[in-house]
């Protein structure tokens, strides 16, 4: 690792994938500066090496610092990694377009479509800068906590310029994290955001009191709505039946319980949207990207005249036009394309 | 349903997935009738409507009773479900050729490979019988108490002769189990066969402490060599990215403690090869019919010469000559065909 600890990393966020990856990065021995909007957050990571909000159990590498000034944060940086949700990110970037250097990749953990504009983040990074930045994106299927413990996983880079995604795989790489590289940014960015859409289903089924079939069952339909989505896009299939597809929607959909899940587990107990939505103004509930990104993924379908039955499904779910026990009654009668027989008579 | 209860389905087997499929069948509504080795059994599930031995805790339809007589089970039957484990098919099969009628479908419920013949299914039913029998295959990712439970659950008929596969579907389609069809019999086989040797390494990285990071890892990577190895094979991609190859995949290696994933967690608690099979042995365990497919698939991976490191490294956790950790260290290192970088320098 000699030489890592003169390349400097700037982390925009100080969220829990942001601080999980920074802690990665900073663990391979690159100088690693998160930038947060919280004093307190930049304070404790300094004085006592540790986030107070998110991941605050583990303690960070010295060489992990915050700061909350822009200029610092990006000043002499050879990378910049971009953990801010994608809803805010293009606000986020058009007011530091001019401190960011033109020249340095991004590196975009954030996946999603923007509520209005359907955009994803290849297209908000260069519109909120007004210029092209070199640009990479890191998906896989990588809980925050187990990253913090070096419990062994995967991700992809994907970058349209192969040479950037490779000088990028080093930042993260290492004996416990196997990273990949790809061009197909189309593919990594769908796969990311669509996976928010099917975790909540797969929570929905939970919550209805379902079982693993259940869930092994809607994991492999939405994979398969994933590659329709991901083909007229323009994406590789391949990509999608990869780490970033495929890997990162079963771990979304079948393990442990992230935003997303839990939405669905609640309306899978039958709580209404309302209700859920009611609780996240009033904070008690995180920011569920799948909730913003169903009804935007239902104008891509609609673009892209895609049948994409379990997008459609969800979106009324979403905005409360049908209950859950309604959604997965009718995603079980939808005919296949192949030959599905539903019905029991010879 | 009217018409059903004049079909009469015999089900070879009372071990638990041949008890599920038996009461998924006699709910549609046919006549279905069990071969048990065991008097206890047949009496129980005859007088109690429940199986002593598995899944006892569910009644079972009136329509389903049990027999030890091959005459009385096959008479007059319209359909024969097997559900006889890979590795004593061959003996069970031969022993009643005369008394199975000739023309009547088989519809096999059993996967892996023969260790010795490397043979599937397909191959060793009309060496069995000593000729060629109308056949099919189901399989899916269905564990056999969710099915008691009718929780939604998908599976996949295949056959070569793809009429007989529609035909068969209604057995167990209703508005719970969706039910596809398929002629790539391969691609069913190899699916099944291989997702028990991917199931013991699950299993180990789980024992070792690993978390969910990996299980996603390790199963994408397996789900990618399963297509290897069915492309090698002349199975269809497709099959093995649906819910027989992809969707039991997930369901056998992420989800609850099969006996394969068992005897992968007591490998990576650090317990060696020689005491599981002697558990074995004693009757404390069953049979975890991964530990036999891993050698055969090794021959398989020679015969077609494919990389398939996951097989290869799993036949030399079985055969004792490396330990569970020396495998995941093993497997973390392999290259892969993309481009995969391992090490932490710019």
């Amino acid at each position: 690792m000699s030489g890592n600890s003169d390349v400097k990393v700037c982390v925009f966020g100080s969220g829990s994938f942001g601080t999980a990856v920074a802690t990665v990065i900073a663990r391979n021995g690159f100088k690693v500066c998160m930038l947060t909007r919280r004093s307190d957050v930049a304070k404790t990571i300094n004085g006592e090496h540790r986030n107070p909000s998110h991941l605050s159990e583990f303690s960070l590498p010295p060489n992990l610092t915050a700061t909350e000034s822009n200029e610092d944060a990006v000043q002499g940086c050879a990378f910049i990694v971009h953990s801010i949700p994608v809803q805010a990110s293009f606000e986020f970037l058009k007011e530091r377009a001019e401190i960011i250097p033109a020249g340095i990749p991004i590196i975009c953990t954030s996946k999603g479509l923007h509520t209005e504009t359907l955009e994803t983040m290849k297209e908000i990074i260069p519109r909120a800068l007004g210029r092209q930045q070199p640009c990479a994106y890191l998906s896989g299927p990588t809980f925050a906590a187990e990253l913090m413990k070096c419990l062994p996983a995967g991700a992809t880079v994907a970058s349209e310029d192969l040479d950037l995604a490779k000088r990028i795989a080093p930042l993260f790489a290492s004996d416990w994290f196997r990273i990949y590289t790809t061009v197909d940014v189309i593919g990594i960015e769908v796969g990311g955001a669509l996976k928010n859409v099917y975790a909540i289903m797969a929570g929905m089924a939970e919550g209805m009191g379902f079982g693993l079939n259940t869930a092994a069952l809607l994991v492999t339909l939405s994979c398969r709505e994933l590659n329709q989505f991901a083909q007229a896009m323009g994406a590789d299939p391949t990509t999608l039946s990869g780490l970033a597809g495929m890997g990162d929607l079963m771990l979304t959909c079948m393990g442990g319980l992230s935003r997303n899940r839990t939405v669905g587990v609640r309306l899978g107990k039958g709580e209404s949207m309302q209700d859920i939505l009611e609780d996240r103004k009033k904070g008690l509930a995180g920011v569920a990207e799948g909730v913003a990104t169903a009804p935007a993924a239902l104008k891509v379908a609609d673009r892209y005249n895609l049948r994409a039955p379990i997008v459609r499904t969800m979106a009324k779910v979403i905005d409360g036009s049908l209950t859950a026990q309604e959604a997965l009654q009718a995603l079980m009668k939808v005919p296949a394309n192949s030959d599905l027989v539903v019905g029991a008579t010879l």
